[in-house]
C-alpha cells in the first residue's frame, strides 16, 4: 500500500459543480426519473459536496444504484400531501429518494411560516435524502430559522446500558439567518460520531479513539476493522450515543436519538424498525424512513432586522472568544462548510479518482454518457492503482 | 464532619405535596405576589419535586428570595402578549419568575396546536422557571408533543476550543404522549452534566469524573472545590458541552447550546449576555432570560391513536432491549421521574432537614407562617447539626 502513495498520479481532481450536476442528471434521467424529481435531487447532492460534506453528496450515487437494482427505489414517486392545515402538513415520499420530498417539505414549511410565523412538514415513506442540513439551510436562505431531523429503519446506536442497537444515527440540523455573518448551520448525527468517521478510519487503518464504538458486551472497540461492521451491519453494539459513556451522560445523546425517532418516524407514520423486529426477527425493510422539518419566521417574534443583528452579535462574540490553543480559533457552526463552499464554488469540487471510476461504472450501467472529462480516456492509470 | 453522620436524627422527612404547596403559597403571598401568578408558580415547583428533580423545585425558594432582596424580581409582573398569529406568539414575563409565563406559553401553544397542529410561543424578559421539562410534560398531558428550551444570562459552558464560558447550561426538554405507557419526557442541560451534579460532588467531597469540568487552560478538573466556582461564577473554564472533548464531539453539545440560545434568547428578544459583555466587561444583568415552547398535535399528522400506539411500540422495544448488565435494565426517558412521582405522591416528598430550616428562614423573613409541622418546635436538634 505505501508504495502506491508515491505515485505521481493525483488522487483527486477538481471538477466544476455544474459538470457534476450534468453527470448526475444524465444518470438519473437514464434511470427514468422524471425531471421534477431530478432537479431538487441533483441540486441537493451537488450542494452537499460544495459544502464539503463528501459523505452525503455525489458519493451516494452507488448506494442509490444498489437500491434501484434491488427494486427498493421508486424512481417515479408520487410525492403528495396527505394531510394539511395552514400551519402543518404530512406528505409522502412514495418510496423515492428523499431529496425531492424534503425540498418540497421545507419549502412548504417556509411558505406556511411566511403567513403564520411557523410551518411544520412531516415526510413519511421516504428514503435517504443526503445531509439534513441542506434543508435547514434552505430556510435560512429565505430569512427563516430551519430545523430538520431524519430517522431510518436501521440499527447503529445502542441506547445507554443496551447491547441492542435501537436507532439509526438519527441526525439533527438547525440553521438560522444571520445579517452580516454567514448563516449559522449545524447538522450532526446524534451518535458520538457518524458512520463516515468509522469508514475513514477503516480505509486508513487508523485506530479509533476509545468511546466511539462499543461491542455487544459494551466494551469500547478501537480496531476499525471490528468497529466498522458493528456500526453498520450488526444488531448488537455500535456507535455510542453522543456523550459516549453513562458517566459522560450518553443518556442525553440517546434521548436526542429517541426525540428524532419520534418526530421523524412516529409523527410521520414511517416505520420504527426495532419494534417490528420484535415481532418478526427476519424483518429487513430498510426503506421506510421519515423526516421532520420546521421553519420559523423571526419577524413574527421580533422587529425586522433585530433577530439577524442579535445573531450577528452572538456569532461575533463566539468568534472573539479566547481560544485555548491560539492556533485553533473558536469556530461557529457552519464556518467549515462555508469555507469549503467558497473554495469549491471557485475551484471545483475535489473528487477522488476512485470515486470518479465508480461514477463511470454507474453511468455505463445506466447507459448514460460519462461527462467527467479526461478520466474516461485514461482510466487505468487514474484509478486502477487505487 | 464524619461524626455527624452517626446522629440518630433523620436527615430527611417526608412532607405531603399539598402541605409544601400551602407553605410556598404562604411565602409568595407574603411577598405580595398576586394569586394568578402564585398558582402556576407553586404548582410547577411542587410537581418538580414530585418528579424527583429536587434541584429545580422547592429548593429554589432561597434563590428567589435573594432575587427579591436584590430588587431584581418583579413580584407583580404584567405577563402579556406582545405579538400573535393563530400559530405563534411572543409574550413577556415582565421580569417576574419564569413559571407563570412558561405555563401560559405552553398552554397557548397547545391551544394553537388544537386548531392548526402546531403552536409556538416564545417568552422574553423572564427569570428562572424551574425545570423546563415541566412545561413539555403539560403538552404531553394534553395529548401533544411538547418541546421547550431555556437560556439565561450566565456563563457556564465554554464552547469547544474556547477558554471563555459563553452559554448557560441551556437545557432542552421534549415530551410525547404515549398510550398504555407513561409519557416520554426528557429534560437535560446541553452541558455534559448540570451544575447540580457538581454541587452534589462538592457537598460530598467526591472527585468528579474527568471531562465534566475544564479550567481556563482547557485542562480537566476533578477536584470539586475547584470545579464548583468554575461551573458557576468564573468567566473562563466551566462545564464542558455534551460530548466532553473535541475528540468525543463536544462541538455537538456546543451546537445544541447555541441552538437553545438562538431559540430562547435571540428569537424571544431576551439578552445574549456575552455579546453585551464584549461591549461592557462590567455588565452583570443575570435576569433577562428567554424561553421557547412548541406543541404539536399528532392527529394533524396521523389517524387518531396511531401516534400513541407507535410510541408505545418504541417504548416497549426499548424496555425489551438486552441490557449489558442484567442488573441495570435499559431505561426510557421519564422512567426515573415517573417512579419518583408515584412514590412521592403516595408517601410524600423527602425534604432534607437542612432545606426545611432554610425554608423556615425564608418564611420567617417574609412574615409568613411556617407550616411544615414539628420541625419548628425542635429546630435545633433537627437541622442545627447539619
Amino acid at each position: 500500500m505505501t508504495s502506491q502513495k508515491k505515485t505521481t498520479v493525483p488522487r483527486k481532481i477538481r471538477i466544476e459543480a455544474n459538470l457534476l450536476d450534468k453527470q448526475l442528471r444524465a444518470i438519473f434521467s437514464a434511470w427514468g426519473m422524471p425531471e421534477d424529481i431530478i432537479g431538487p435531487t441533483v441540486y441537493t447532492m451537488v450542494e452537499t459536496d460544495l459544502r464539503g460534506i463528501d459523505s452525503h453528496g455525489i458519493g451516494m450515487i452507488m448506494r442509490y444504484e444498489e437500491y434501484l437494482q434491488k427494486g427498493l427505489l421508486n424512481i417515479r414517486p408520487n410525492i403528495k400531501t396527505l394531510k394539511e392545515t395552514p400551519a402543518v402538513a404530512q406528505i409522502t415520499g412514495d418510496a423515492g429518494l428523499g431529496h425531492a420530498p424534503s425540498v418540497k417539505a421545507i419549502e412548504m414549511a417556509c411558505d406556511k411560516a411566511e403567513q403564520l410565523g411557523v410551518g411544520i412538514v412531516s415526510v413519511t415513506h421516504s428514503m435517504h435524502h443526503g445531509a439534513v442540513g441542506a434543508y435547514a439551510l434552505r430556510a435560512a436562505r429565505r430569512g427563516m430559522i430551519g430545523f430538520g431531523c431524519t430517522a431510518a429503519w436501521a440499527h447503529c446506536i445502542p441506547p445507554t446500558r443496551s447491547k441492542d442497537a435501537m436507532f439509526a444515527t438519527n441526525p439533527i440540523a438547525f440553521a438560522a439567518p444571520a445579517g452580516k455573518n454567514r448563516h449559522f448551520v449545524m447538522d450532526f448525527a446524534t451518535s458520538t460520531v457518524a458512520v463516515g468517521k468509522i469508514s475513514i478510519a477503516w480505509f486508513n487503518d487508523r485506530p479509533l479513539p476509545p468511546g466511539w464504538v462499543i461491542d455487544a458486551e459494551g466494551q469500547s472497540v478501537t480496531d476499525p476493522a471490528i468497529a466498522h461492521p458493528l456500526s453498520t451491519r450488526e444488531r448488537q453494539g455500535g456507535l455510542t450515543p453522543l456523550g459516549g459513556t453513562e458517566d459522560m451522560s450518553s443518556h442525553k445523546g440517546y434521548g436526542l436519538a429517541a426525540m428524532v425517532e419520534i418526530l421523524s418516524t412516529i409523527l410521520s407514520g414511517a416505520v420504527y424498525g426495532p419494534a417490528l423486529i420484535r415481532r418478526n426477527p427476519e424483518a429487513t425493510n430498510t426503506m421506510s424512513g421519515g423526516h421532520f422539518f420546521m421553519a420559523l419566521k423571526p419577524e413574527f417574534f421580533r422587529e425586522p432586522g433585530d433577530f439577524q443583528n442579535d445573531l450577528d452579535e452572538m456569532i461575533d462574540a463566539l468568534h472573539a472568544a479566547t481560544p485555548i490553543d491560539p492556533q485553533k480559533p473558536v469556530l461557529v457552526h457552519g464556518d467549515n462548510e462555508w469555507a469549503h463552499f467558497d473554495d469549491r464554488k471557485k475551484n471545483g469540487i475535489p473528487v477522488p479518482l476512485k470515486l470518479l471510476g465508480l461514477i463511470k461504472g454507474v453511468a455505463d450501467r445506466a447507459g448514460a454518457d460519462f461527462l467527467l472529462g479526461e478520466v474516461s480516456e485514461n482510466s487505468h492509470s487514474l484509478w486502477g492503482a487505487h
